[in-house]
């Protein structure tokens, strides 16, 4: 039985109806809000699209302006059932149509907050016909005194929660999102669950995610090597050749070599770095990989175009970016953090991706959190500001102010723009915030009636440069009756992508998933489809890990970790092991806590 | 280097914008209060002037909209940072022509709230095309128990303040404006500052402003009498004389000896007024002064209309009142409280309006300002209500509710009606409330390149009765290449004034200077205007000093300063020296002080 995923909290409104009078079954007549509380004013929302383009459709448009007052009451870390009250102004209202009425009770599932409905002549933009606005209200709890706040609660803060509880220090842990995990999400579907962030963990390499895995009694399940896999041209050509080989045909031999070769420099390269001190590895001061570009190295190595698409797949499948958005030190650092490319990237014992959790990998920090203290955790809290007085930091978020002695962020750096720090963070660790990217990482994850993959001897894994996707892997939970490949859309195919309206974008994977397939295999019609952005994600803003462009390491390989008065800063790129993985941020929440536990007196010697 | 203003305090309005949402220039997504709050709902506003008319010019109608919010939110406390929502409604709207935008932005400063904006075919009254309404949220202090709550940091208020500090008390200044000083306000213009408030000392029978000039470091100027004033007709002929002579020619001769008898008995009268017992002064009980008004009083010494023109000046120039409005006996005390009419009036040593400060009399408030002890003074905090209970006050304000043991009520008497007294005030107190009226008292403030009045051998002063102003004088700063003639548009005058539109004020001044300063020198244009207009300020409501109608005094000299449970009164009009004067406010700041310290036994034996 997995860990039961903690309580969302309760909203501020109370709603109601007085007696005797003529009520609705779409709004109340009252709403009250109850107790101390913030609140929330969003913008009147309309139906445009973060590209400015406004859907035709009425109903489009309606789905898009509640879609988008969504992205906003998520940002200030209010949920529907916060909401005090509606007004929506409509065009053309005609009341025998009332064409808002779907969309907005599927927007405000069971709850009914009171609304006025304003008819209108037009609205701000030609072309909108319906706009949104509501207050809310953000229950407040009690301010707090605690020994120490945490700032996000995926693994990584959850993991140093835990040990800093252990010792016996008082901890809050502040989550913006309604529900632990960060890019830990497994999604229920059709009695099964699918991962639409992290995936694998290992039961060798990964001893922290493998002793969690026991902790929590999850079963695990093997990535299915068994079969073909199936690389496209590009590549070498179109093939199918079984797991772990690269067979290559008569006529592309000479760039199968010389992918083999590249790939074997990048190895040998990656195991000299020194994951404590990558820019001055050993005697060679490694300055001169840091200020060149992935892709500038791999040209470097006077290589076929087939070696670099190769590699290509590479940084998109691992990071979501191409060879020419990172440095070739970070990536070398990032690879060898995890045993190095090859074992980064294998699906087999000790690889990467080697094992799957059939709960799912949210359970791991469900897990973490119910061994939280009571009312430790508060979600749909994200932190605005994080102030540090003499003795003390005060953090305020969304949800109540708390003093603490000190603070864990385990926020990904880019995203530490979105807190206001007084007195500010140093000027490096602004720029680590400034410098630092996440990667384009999107999942699809296409749902079959079986697996018809493996009755074609296919192990459902695929590697590509034409399409949308770099990768596909079978994600299927056997057990459950869940069948499904997912799809790995990264990198800039993934930006490209991302535009398309909904029905494009799984057109366009489904196409490729045809054309890599069909040659091998009778590809059934999907049952499902289930997608993930993480660019659109308010409280990730990308996947899996942020990156660092040229000169990245040499300016902030130190600064990454370093305490800055009473904040420590943890998270999974912050790890000398599995960065961007699991594993990563588990040992940077141990790190984190550590680093607290002796600054407050309470370490263990 | 004057004293630094006090710090206004932060809004509690966060505004930002989701991630990866489309952004604009002009409003913000979200707002968020944050901490404790009081909401803020002022009605739509509309572009309608106080005297009912709507301006035809859109873009005036928009500016008057936003003036009429802008005292909204002034008078309950709020600042325009504190606004966490708007909406507006326009009718005849074109997305191409947002005529809103400027004036919007303008009244927002750098301040973004979230917006909706809704085109609707009519608004509630014709020729209405713009209507605005806000939610703001006003940031709550914690609530603290103190020995004093002073409301109002003009100088009574700061200088009790101070006192009582120094004596040992804890001590809270709660002020409704955004700045300290009340009616000392020094404007910044061209690296110079004007005052638009009070802007005379003394340094001899001013003691306690002297001293405070000293303590600050100020500079002094003495006001500029080189030279001719000039006297209009109506007050014997136009003619330009030496300052404190009052030379006639041949046909004004029997006026000006009119005027000189009449004033005569007047400061005689004056000269025998008991400050602490006006009213029954000496053996003779002087009820037969107070029951009539300075009007008839003029009128009973037989006097011709040059007479009457000419103290008419002195009631317009002193308190902003027709000699009709105010009771004789009250005006004799209040010359007698500043040595009498002729010292009060007098431009010289010992007068009333003999020195200026360089840097203006708002650095007396911020000098004492910065004498208290650090989070005594609240800007921005309008008390509501001040509920007496057993053995403590609970004052109530905008920003934050304390409870005290004395409350020292530092507002002029007029003002009392803007605070809810739980109990009630006695009778009495309410009566001087209502019955006691401020003046109608305006400064025009005319910059030039150069002080032109002087190269013809003028001071500067004129006295007038024909035309807004009732009197101007010279207010540079010669240190600073500041060159302005102040202008006091005063009493009936003024009321008559004030209802022009702001060209309409401007170009009656500038024609009024033209016509008194033209025959002796060569007017330039001016450089800079800058109007201040006392009856339009929440705070003040009017200036200098709060008056008595006839009876008054009989009725309120002793009620004006008696304590009322645990409250004190203080404020100019409460001094027994120099009322209406910075002197007298200073001056009664430290009586209520001195009650308290006995009140609570911490004086000084």
């Amino acid at each position: 039985m997995a860990p039961l995923p903690p309580k969302v909290p309760a909203g501020a409104a109370m709603t109601g109806n007085p007696h005797n009078m003529r009520t609705s079954p779409f709004y109340s007549h009252i709403a009250q809000s109850v107790g101390p509380v913030n609140i929330v004013t969003p913008a009147g929302q309309i139906g445009i699209r973060p590209d400015g383009s406004i859907p035709t459709q009425p109903t489009e448009q309606i789905q898009q302006a509640l879609a988008n007052l969504s992205r906003c009451l998520e940002a200030a870390g209010a949920s529907v059932k916060d909401i005090l009250k509606l007004t929506y102004y409509i065009v053309d209202y005609d009341h025998l149509d009332p064409r808002q009425r779907a969309p907005l009770l599927e927007f405000l599932g069971d709850h009914r907050p009171p609304s006025t409905l304003v008819p209108v002549p037009k609205l701000a933009l030609p072309g909108i016909i319906f706009e949104i606005e509501v207050i809310a209200a953000i229950p407040q709890l009690p301010s707090e005194r605690v020994d120490v706040v945490v700032v996000g609660a995926g693994l990584s803060g959850l993991q140093a929660a835990v040990d800093m509880q252990k010792a016996g220090l008082s901890v809050k842990v502040l989550e913006a999102r309604d529900r632990v995990g960060g890019k830990t999400w497994s999604k229920p579907v059709h009695g099964s669950v699918c991962d639409v962030g992290a995936a694998w963990i290992n039961d060798t390499n990964q001893s922290k995610m493998f002793a969690l895995a026991k902790r929590y009694s999850l079963d695990l399940i093997e990535q299915n090597t068994k079969g073909k896999m199936i690389v496209d041209k590009g590549v070498g050509k179109l093939k199918a050749h079984p797991y772990g080989q690269l067979l290559s045909h008569e006529d592309d031999r000479a760039a199968i070599a010389d992918i083999v070769r590249v790939r074997d420099i990048f190895e040998e390269t990656c195991q000299k770095i020194d994951l404590r001190n990558p820019v001055t590895s050993g005697s060679a001061i490694r300055k001169d990989l840091d200020n060149i570009t992935f892709e500038q190295w791999v040209r470097s190595q006077d290589c076929c175009e087939d070696a670099l698409n190769a590699l290509t797949i590479g940084t998109r499948a691992m990071l979501g970016v191409e060879p020419s958005e990172i440095s070739a030190l970070y990536f070398l650092d990032y690879c060898k953090s995890g045993g190095g490319y090859m074992q980064m990237r294998s699906d087999c014992k000790d690889g990467g991706q080697y094992l799957r959790i059939a709960q799912g990998t949210q359970s791991f920090s469900m897990g973490l959190a119910s061994e939280l203290a009571p009312d430790s955790l508060v979600l749909l809290s994200p932190v605005r500001r994080i102030v540090q007085k003499a003795g003390a930091v005060t953090v305020v978020s969304a949800r109540g102010t708390f003093e603490a002695s000190r603070v864990i962020v385990s926020v990904p750096t880019p995203l530490y723009k979105e807190i206001s720090f007084e007195p500010s963070l140093p000027p490096e660790k602004l720029a680590l915030a400034q410098e630092t990217k996440l990667g384009d990482y999107c999942k699809m994850i296409v749902f079959y009636r079986k697996p018809w993959w493996r009755e074609h001897d296919l192990c459902g894994l695929s590697q590509s440069s034409h399409g949308p996707f770099a990768v596909t892997r079978d994600s299927s939970v056997d057990g459950d009756g869940h069948f499904s490949l997912t799809c790995f859309v990264t990198g800039q195919p993934a930006r490209d992508w991302m535009v398309l309206s909904p029905a494009d974008r799984k057109k366009a994977v489904l196409e490729q998933i045809a054309k890599l397939f069909g040659p091998f295999a009778k590809v059934e019609e999907p049952v499902e489809v289930v997608e993930q952005i993480w660019r659109n994600e308010q409280w990730s803003q990308g996947c899996p890990c942020p990156v660092m462009g040229p000169g990245g390491l040499t300016k902030f390989e130190h600064v990454l970790r370093a305490p800055t008065g009473r904040l420590h800063f943890v998270g999974t790129e912050t790890a000398y092991e599995w960065k961007g993985y699991m594993e990563g941020a588990v040992r940077s929440g141990e790190r984190g806590a550590q680093e607290v536990l002796l600054a407050l007196n309470k370490a263990k010697v």
